[in-house]
């Protein structure tokens, strides 16, 4: 019989920490920490299989679960020595979702679920404590009312509003047992009319409910959101975990807290996290009340007036650190950890690894190699490789003046600019648009997700570190600052004012994530220092791979970059961008726009001098690293002129007359431009652009060699191959030029001619092609357009659909398509190195830049990747790790 | 040591016919001749080999081949009693090329050669007449100057002209052997001129020059241009035929013909040709003189007063006869031979399968089974399918007026209308314009290839039934009226006259080819009938194949068109052609240009009814024949309005302002439609359309099962897929209004679903999609511009380079690119199969109508090809071919 239902417990547990992909992250942990004797109340986790059956049978659970819980219900009850709907001595448990991957905010809760109208009274009788219970009573009701049952947050909040104000009180604290007792009963009757029948008083029913409910949150739109911005998979699931409740909200000897064993902005090796006194955990995270320091020293660093909990309940304390050293020695990891102190005893309710800005990982990777905790593959594995994004952005300049608005806490690290927008729909509507945003909201939630993914930064004005804005922010990789209270925020007139200012939609505003300013307009950023931890980390990373790292690149700025970030070459010079300067653009289309080979041949004697300069200098930065030169690619209507002042001034540079022009200009009109007249397909058309381009780099190669002693051997990429002989007939083309540039100037240099590997076609018939080529460059970007048969240019009015339809897991654009077009990349390494076993592979569509596309190079064994040279390091990490992986 | 060279002659021979890929057609059919004891003059092959090495070596020859073809000459001087370059008896060689496939009038051939001035005397002497000898010379040096040297024709045309008007005289005959020898002094003179060099008096270098023409010849412009024409590979080759020379020109009793053994026109069993007296082979072929006819019944039957072969030369006309008997028995097949008489003496020169109409080839092979000479099979097997392409093209309607110009030789069959056009390349041109082009010439040669092709039809002034024009028109399926001598043909004014009227370049003409008439302006036409030895042949074929034969059809006259020629059912129904009409394109449009689903499905309600009735009246057509039925597959903005008139009309039929509707129509247009919003995509996007559509097609045939009680099962099916996923959606909802439909008709009706397989990533995929797809369908248009990355709109402005720069051998579009996109088919075939064993597999790109393509279909093994109506017994004979083929 399946085991659906694992139990834990009074030391002991039926589950492990390497469970969790049956019992998820919180239920695999939770029985982790029952073995290693830590105090953690009893409970059973449900497991995901029995989410993925659910799903699979119609919504309907394995007939054997019933009975499963029973038995683990009683477990908990035997534990504790209470029991479930017992109306002298009630067990409460809470309900609570926990995937294999951690989902923040994404699932539902449930406490204190097992009261009713009779429970209610054993427990204010069992704690002594009516107010205690009447108090857990409408939180229960309200959360299941809101969670399982779908009543509006609202609706609860205005009973309860109406309330206070009958009372003149502001605050819930002002409120007694009876007053508790009358919003029971005026939630109930609410609910009653909002869905037509009873909130249920059977804790069976209750328990199932809940349940099905978090069962149910799996499928909700912002989990499939969540999960489609982190590439979770569906059929992962969620375990159920449900656990006898214990409380923080019991009196002024209760608390609960959140807290991190190193701190998650920084990475330094401190204590660090947040505390409430009598209150339950939902109250810290969701940032309502401003939480306690809870070491002495954060809170004078914090400049805090109230106590922090070392030095308020210094035993609990000090039970709690030797809990996090015990979990951090033995998870060999940063943990983020809840716990709840219940009438001076401390319970723990979590641990998890701890999510932490890129900077933190870096350090505490590297501290934990000094620490002799993991070793220096562990470090390389530990670090998130899109992460690093984050460090390779520039920060504001500190020099340039600035005016400061407010100051907020540094949530998640990084400078951004951007419009202000008041929601989060906007927010993604304007950043479709191009715009850069930052989003302000007084608190975020789940809902606010896809804006907050849309912006540039988010700022709040309420929360602290560990608030829903602060987890999530740093989890994408997005400035933010948080509690930056001063604002006051009106999202009816779409602004906010501070200071005497006021800022409304639209107005720029610049935030530091790295030192909780909010800044009024713009203002200049510089390039990040890439030292320390991180030179540390890359230089291990760069000692593992097996892959080199090209960057693609054509100007001097970007090639000079990409050294910087330790491109070993250039993957991809994109010759096309080279003539779009102002003063070729004339000549290039003067070029197009000739009626024949003679005409062309005119204009592109222009630009033979400049595109020689272009790859001299390129040559020179790069100094002999390799240089892989892709000759022009795109449809040649891509550069002609938009508006008649600028057809004026061809006409004139060529002698031509505008009708004539404006004839060829429509000529080279394509309907299909992506599959048009481009690439290679020029070169065998128009042969002598091909021409100019390669005696531009022969002549260039040879004023190097000349010059600096250093010789570079071009590598000359052709574009756009569908068969063989095309490349045979330009492989053939620029050996002719090679040979009569060097017999000119009586020297030699070394050069290979290769392909763009770009077409299904060319993929196939790969093997025909490297018995020509002397290398193949994976151009996957168009490689997923003709596989795909999808253009990167239109596909955007569908691609959303698509991703919320569950069609794509991720967009093939960003992340190579392993399935389909990853077949094509597999089969042209194999027949490619089958004709030519020494022939070099690599890939230089963006997917270059993306760490799972760069795992899948690794498996099929490419020699190196290129991408931008913002993304290098990125892929330096990717790569190393995508080694490791394979060993 | 590789044989090089094989002899032949006095009745033995070296070779065979079954070696012609080594010796090429006319070698190996030389060498099977003297086997069988025929007469035939001694000489050598010099093989395809030696072509393919030469071309490899950088135009060198195999070191052994001067020693074999040296002793291969001495076996023919022993031969004939004469040697080769000796003063007294020398003997004369003709050299001529011979390729695998024969290519009438593309390759060179010198003949008289081993003249100089000392042979020519030996000649004079041995001969008996010098007038002869002289003559022999001159035309050696005019054919050896032109065709080896590289000595315009005109120059020696022009020297003859001179001489013949000097001495006053009009015909050559009238010239005698001083004559000649000052012509040949005078052409001598002018070669030194034109070359700088004296005319080659040394025998050896002779021979040398003239195979190395021939064998350059294989590489020039018209060789290259018809086998592009013919799908013939480049490597093939040609060999090389040395051969002494017979002389029908040395006197009354000598003569030369060329003759078929079965009427290549009619197919009627009859010795069918014509001969010239006293004349060299070239006389008959280049159609200079009008040719006299070899048997008497043909004779008078032509109303000739020329005597007939038969009656002139009634003993050897009786040694032919038995010499045609015996090759039509020998190769089971109709033979065109060519041979001739010197000195009332026999000699056969060539023998090969006779070209032939579509009309004749199929009364041949259905005489020949009954006549016992071949199998079913074997007749099938004779047939090239695209040949019957004549016979299902209409005719000239007998009954309509007509203004007859001229009548003419009725030389390839079919009536043709089109502008007259005057010279080949204008033909091409205006071809590619998309005009019906009639190619009038006085006679044609090589160089006129090209526009022959582009024509509907030829007309020439001059020549006979196997004259160029007449051979090639026959080959290539056009229409061709030759030797209509009326027509007087002006080059310069680009026009003729006959019959006092004048046809001006751009007039429209008629021709037909099966009468001779050319008719002025356009006639109305007839369909073919097609019964008799079609009819058998087709049922033969039909009996055979294994391959079921779909059409491409939605209209009703296409669907009868369709089941009229055979067709097994409709492998493609696109939907989108019913929404053209001028009564439906409006509320398409108002679909299209709705802004939400609600305004869409007001506008496809008007679109249903309309839909039901096309599917309805397709379904009763085809009578319970599989229909299977794509729904919507291109972009929306194909059906957008151009004009504002159309604007307004849709703007008052939605009730919308017409900026709204400019908005939106800009809103939808794409960069790369091909790849853009279209297919599956729609089906996703906006679900209502596929929603009606598969309510009209279910409401169909719930109306066609009811009415007619034979119910038909409709294969709906999905263009686009990429994923499975998508297809899962869109089945889920086609089932869906299946279910829907069904219920409110209480009754059922049997259907399925299916996708196109028209993506790369589709094909790689085929194993999952098949889980859910119950038919491919290979859409191989839009798999050939995927896999190639090219899109058939735009691809024409290189394409034509492509094919002469020898990168495609066949433009993709017309015959499947076996090696690439063939590779997709069969991946995808086999991935299909392995997921769902009985998946039915089709072909529905144009790719299922053309014969190379059906034998890949079959070699993959699909179930069914789909292809328009008028291709469709192409088809079926193609598929009994393939079937053949593949036992």
């Amino acid at each position: 019989m399946t085991q659906w239902v694992y139990g834990f417990g009074s030391g002991r547990a039926e589950g492990r920490a390497d469970m969790r992909n049956l019992l998820g992250g919180k239920g695999a942990n939770l029985a982790e920490m029952c073995t290693l004797g830590l105090p953690v109340p009893p409970g059973f986790t449900i497991t995901t299989e029995v989410c993925t059956a659910f799903y699979d049978r119609g919504k309907t659970y394995p007939a054997e679960l019933r009975d499963q819980v029973r038995s683990a219900l009683q477990r908990i009850e035997q534990d504790v020595g209470a029991r479930f709907g017992d109306a002298a001595n009630p067990l409460l448990v809470s309900v609570r979702s926990g995937s294999r991957a951690s989902m923040p905010g994404m699932m539902d809760t449930v406490l204190n679920l097992g009261l009713n109208d009779q429970t209610v009274d054993g427990l204010a009788c069992h704690s002594g404590d009516a107010r205690f219970a009447y108090d857990s009573y409408r939180r229960f009701i309200q959360m299941y009312g809101n969670v399982v049952l779908g009543v509006d947050h609202q609706n609860f909040e205005d009973l309860l509003e109406t309330m206070k104000e009958g009372k003149g009180v502001h605050l819930d604290t002002e409120l007694g047992a009876d007053d508790w007792r009358h919003l029971v009963r005026d939630y109930k009757r609410m609910v009653r009319g909002e869905l037509g029948r009873d909130f249920p008083e059977d804790v069976d029913e209750q328990l199932w409910g809940a349940i099905g409910a978090v069962f149910g949150s799996w499928m909700n739109q912002r989990a499939i959101t969540y999960r489609r911005l982190h590439g979770i998979p569906e059929n992962w699931g969620t375990a159920v975990n449900v656990q006898a409740m214990v409380f923080g909200n019991m009196g002024e000897d209760c608390a609960t807290g959140v807290a991190f064993t190193r701190n998650p902005s920084t990475g330094r090796r401190e204590f660090y996290g947040e505390y409430l006194v009598n209150a339950q955990g939902e109250d810290v995270v969701a940032g309502i009340r401003t939480p306690q320091y809870l070491t002495r020293a954060a809170r004078i660093e914090g400049d805090s007036e109230l106590p922090s909990m070392e030095e308020a309940m210094g035993g609990v304390f000090a039970q709690l650190v030797s809990v996090y050293q015990r979990l951090e020695q033995h998870y060999r990891e940063m943990q983020d950890i809840e716990f709840t102190v219940q009438k001076g005893r401390l319970w723990m309710l979590q641990t998890r690894t701890g999510k932490r800005t890129a900077k933190a990982a870096l350090k505490i990777a590297v501290d934990m190699v000094a620490e002799g905790l993991i070793d220096r593959r562990e470090a390389i594995r530990r670090i998130e490789p899109g992460s690093l994004d984050q460090l390779l952005h520039p920060t504001l300049d500190p020099k340039a003046p600035r005016t400061v608005l407010t100051r907020g806490l540094p949530a998640s690290p990084g400078a951004a600019s951007g419009i202000a927008v008041f929601n989060a729909d906007e927010a993604e509507d304007l950043a479709a648009a191009g715009k850069d945003v930052i989003l302000v909201r007084i608190e975020t939630s789940p809902e606010d997700i896809h804006g907050m993914h849309a912006a540039r930064g988010i700022v709040t004005s309420r929360g602290g570190m560990t608030s829903h804005a602060a987890v999530v922010a740093r989890g994408m990789g997005r400035a933010c600052v948080c509690g930056a209270g001063d604002l006051r925020i009106d999202y009816k007139s779409h602004s906010f004012s501070v200071a005497g200012r006021t800022v409304t939609r639209g107005d720029w505003v610049t935030i530091d994530g790295s030192t909780g300013e909010v800044i009024l307009g713009t203002v200049p950023t510089i390039r990040p220092e890439l030292s320390g931890d991180f030179a540390t980390l890359m230089a291990w990373a760069d000692e593992l791979r097996r892959m080199r790292v090209r960057a693609n690149a054509e100007t001097p700025d970007d090639a000079r970059a990409a050294r910087g970030f330790g491109a070993e070459g250039i993957g991809l010079c994109r010759t096309e961008h080279m003539f779009f300067n102002a003063d070729r653009i004339i000549a290039m289309r003067e070029m197009i726009l000739a009626s024949d080979s003679d005409g062309r041949r005119v204009a592109l004697a222009k630009l033979l001098p400049m595109q020689r300069r272009d790859f001299v200098e390129l040559f020179q930065i790069m100094a002999g690293l390799p240089v892989t030169i892709r000759l022009l690619d795109p449809p040649l209507h891509e550069f002609l002129p938009n508006s008649d002042v600028e057809l004026a001034e061809i006409a004139k540079a060529a002698n031509v007359d505008m009708d004539t022009l404006r004839a060829r200009a429509s000529q080279l009109h394509e309907v299909n431009p992506m599959l048009g007249h481009r690439g290679c397909r020029l070169g065998i058309t128009y042969p002598e652009i091909y021409e100019m381009q390669a005696r531009a780099i022969f002549e260039a190669a040879i004023t190097i060699a000349r010059d600096s002693g250093r010789p570079v051997a071009p590598e000359i990429m052709i574009p756009l191959i569908a068969t063989r002989r095309e490349l045979d007939l330009l492989k053939a083309l620029i050996e002719e030029v090679g040979r009569a540039v060097m017999e000119e100037a009586g020297m030699r240099v070394d050069y290979s001619v290769g392909t763009m590997i770009e077409l299904p076609r060319a993929a196939l018939v790969a093997d025909d092609i490297a018995r020509t080529a002397e290398f193949f460059s994976f151009g996957t970007n168009d490689l997923t357009q003709t596989t795909f048969g999808l253009s990167r240019d239109d596909s955007a009015r569908f691609l959303d659909t698509y991703q919320k339809r569950g069609i794509l897991e991720q967009d093939p654009f960003v992340s190579l398509d392993v399935e389909g077009v990853g077949q094509l990349v597999r089969i042209a390494v194999e027949r490619g190195r089958s004709a030519r076993p020494a022939i070099k592979l690599g890939i230089c569509g963006e997917h270059g830049g993306d760490p799972a596309s760069i795992h899948f190079c690794e498996s099929v064994g490419l020699d190196y990747v290129s991408c931008s040279p913002y993304r290098v390091p990125i892929a330096r990490l990717a790569a190393a790790q995508a080694t490791i992986g394979k060993k």
